[in-house]
């Protein structure tokens, strides 16, 4: 009989290594990239500011924005090779498994052949993220085969272009531009620590981000606001969704988008996404997604005094931004991508490989009994 | 300034979970699969008899096995669409940034819809991964569109005829066995450990096998013995391979294929695959490769008590079955699925999500100055 040591599963709490990158969770201030809270930079700045935040640690100045969003904006275009992979790739396929596949397919064609590249190659992927997803959802739902490139000077907006053909509105390009800020970096989550365990062995970007890509597809991890906008879509009103709910928690359904396993009262990226989900409604005229969320949200705090994460309201954001359910997680990896590759950066900088132990609960040793005598 | 903790660093030597599946370097016994000495699979199994044992925790019987062969034969082919994404993959791609894009792919076209299907999504790969290897190799670098499908009985026999369109000798069959067999499992190695932090999300077998081949990539892991033939190919006689070696190790370069981070006297796999490499030099008639590889393992020793680790005798061993260097670390692949799949199934049966902390080493709290005054 084995010991069980619970309090280590997971390595919950434990330390795995540095980083200057972030912090969750400490008092004062829920959430941090380079020193600067996360409310600050969705006030005060730019995805591209925090990209480039997070691969230089500090932000540019208007010159060096500049500098930096022409390289992006430069990149956006995919190659005929991988467009006709993408096109291969059928409709019902899981997108998460669409955003890998074009990751680690770009990686034969552009590798990154010493580290000297690598943001080239984390600025390369930034740029074609939102294009892979498109391109391939569009010939897949829609059999169009659109253009990579739009003259959208961000890239929220361009990906907003991307996928519906349509300029988007300033208050649309806006949200994404917050959204994708939002979700940018979160230190040692579960993808962010596979990308670093993966940069360990001296493996290059692609590989990396390649394998974070595979974890955040995990029901545990990305696609909780996929759930949540799954659940939502299902109440009819407020009284509904309160009725409902309770019928789930008295199943134990698990429901999607509350808590989280390092915040304890609060996810500071909720108030900010929520702030938007609401102006979308007014503005949209047709307020009831967002008056069902702020019903689940109550009835989750006054019943089990769960808090909704990052994920809940960005459901009803992107819905009424006419963003298909399917693409949500896809693109939390166009913006998390953005941390995987400063964590990867990191690693690169002061590496020792990552190869933990493990506790022993098998069988006894043995020898082989011949085949015939089994 | 904040305190190194080198002794944490990597995670070396901390518990990050439990197996049943794998002891390395435990006194007694140098490396164990389920209980089963190495060398005593080596002597007295087959690689197919190792995949069961890792995937179903026992040996099979005569039935067993010619079942679970059958399966694993009638699963060899590739889809006309996996072709195709190869042909377009150039023949100065990584052969690992292959094989991850082979893995991906598939997985689109055959997902893994629910835990019940993962026996038959890693046994799908493990008959798939040969025909991913050499179908790309076959096509870039010789033009030709091979026949994915052969009437060998085993994996082994089986990559080897897709490789050279020959049929192998019987001690060729043999070597391959024995060497699929070393390579199979080494508990919580870092592609291991990738595969596992991805699972604990709960995603599917494709990303868990496409993120530990991006790792094993890297060459702190994969890549030894590739490095090693790269290195015992420049020398010219046993004498010029410890007057180069000195050499080199006054200039403090890096010799690969020695020494292990986790066992310290001697690698159990090596004298197993030495023995191998002996036996095909003495059939190949020209020992020299051989010979020049003992000097250098003599060599090590004398002056820096390095023993070879299972990569050293596998590059001339390879070698002398006509392998190109390239699929080295593709070949390790093909063997280490067997090791990270049941993994990926043991971390399901017991799951947490492995989400570490970190240490902050970062600025201190600040906040965003506008961009104009930057």
């Amino acid at each position: 009989m084995v010991d069980k040591k619970l309090g280590g599963a997971g390595l919950r709490g434990q330390s795995a290594g540095e980083t200057s990158l972030c912090t969750v969770g400490k008092s004062g201030s829920g959430l941090t990239y380079c020193g600067y809270d996360v409310s600050d930079l969705a006030d005060n700045a730019t995805f591209e500011e925090v990209a480039y935040l997070l691969f230089n640690g500090e932000l540019p100045t208007v010159d060096q924005l500049a500098t930096y969003k022409a390289e992006l904006n430069g990149m956006r275009d995919l190659p005929q090779a991988l467009k006709e992979v993408l096109q291969k790739i059928p409709a019902d396929a899981h997108p998460m498994d669409v955003m890998r596949t074009g990751c680690s397919f770009l990686g034969n064609l552009e590798p990154e052949i010493d580290f000297s590249q690598q943001n080239k190659a984390a600025n390369r992927l930034l740029a074609a993220f939102p294009a892979i997803m498109c391109y391939w959802y569009n010939y897949s739902h829609e059999g169009k085969e659109i253009d990579c490139v739009t003259d959208e000077d961000s890239l929220g907006g361009h990906f907003l272009k991307l996928l519906n053909g349509e300029t988007p509105s300033e208050q649309h390009r806006r949200v994404m531009d917050v959204s994708l800020i939002l979700y940018a970096e979160h230190e040692f989550n579960a993808s962010t620590f596979t990308a670093r365990v993966c940069a360990s062995t001296l493996s290059d970007m692609y590989s990396c981000i390649t394998g974070a890509i595979g974890t955040l597809r995990g029901p545990l991890h990305g696609g909780a606001n996929e759930a949540a906008m799954d659940m939502i879509e299902r109440f009819t009103s407020p009284e509904d969704a309160k009725t409902q709910m309770a019928g789930m928690l008295e199943r134990k359904e698990k429901i999607m988008g509350f808590g989280h396993a390092i915040y304890r009262t609060s996810d500071p990226r909720n108030v900010i996404i929520k702030a938007w989900s609401e102006k979308l409604a007014k503005e949209n005229g047709d307020t009831s997604l967002y008056d069902i969320s702020v019903a689940c949200e109550e009835y989750m705090w006054d019943t089990k005094k769960l808090f909704c994460n990052a994920d809940f309201f960005h459901a009803s954001t992107y819905n009424y931004m006419g963003i298909p359910t399917k693409l949500f997680t896809p693109i939390f990896v166009c913006s998390r991508l953005t941390g995987w590759a400063a964590h990867v950066m990191e690693q690169r900088s002061n590496n020792r490989i990552i190869r933990p132990s493990a506790d022993y609960t098998g069988s006894e040793p043995r020898t082989v009994t011949p085949i015939e005598q089994r």
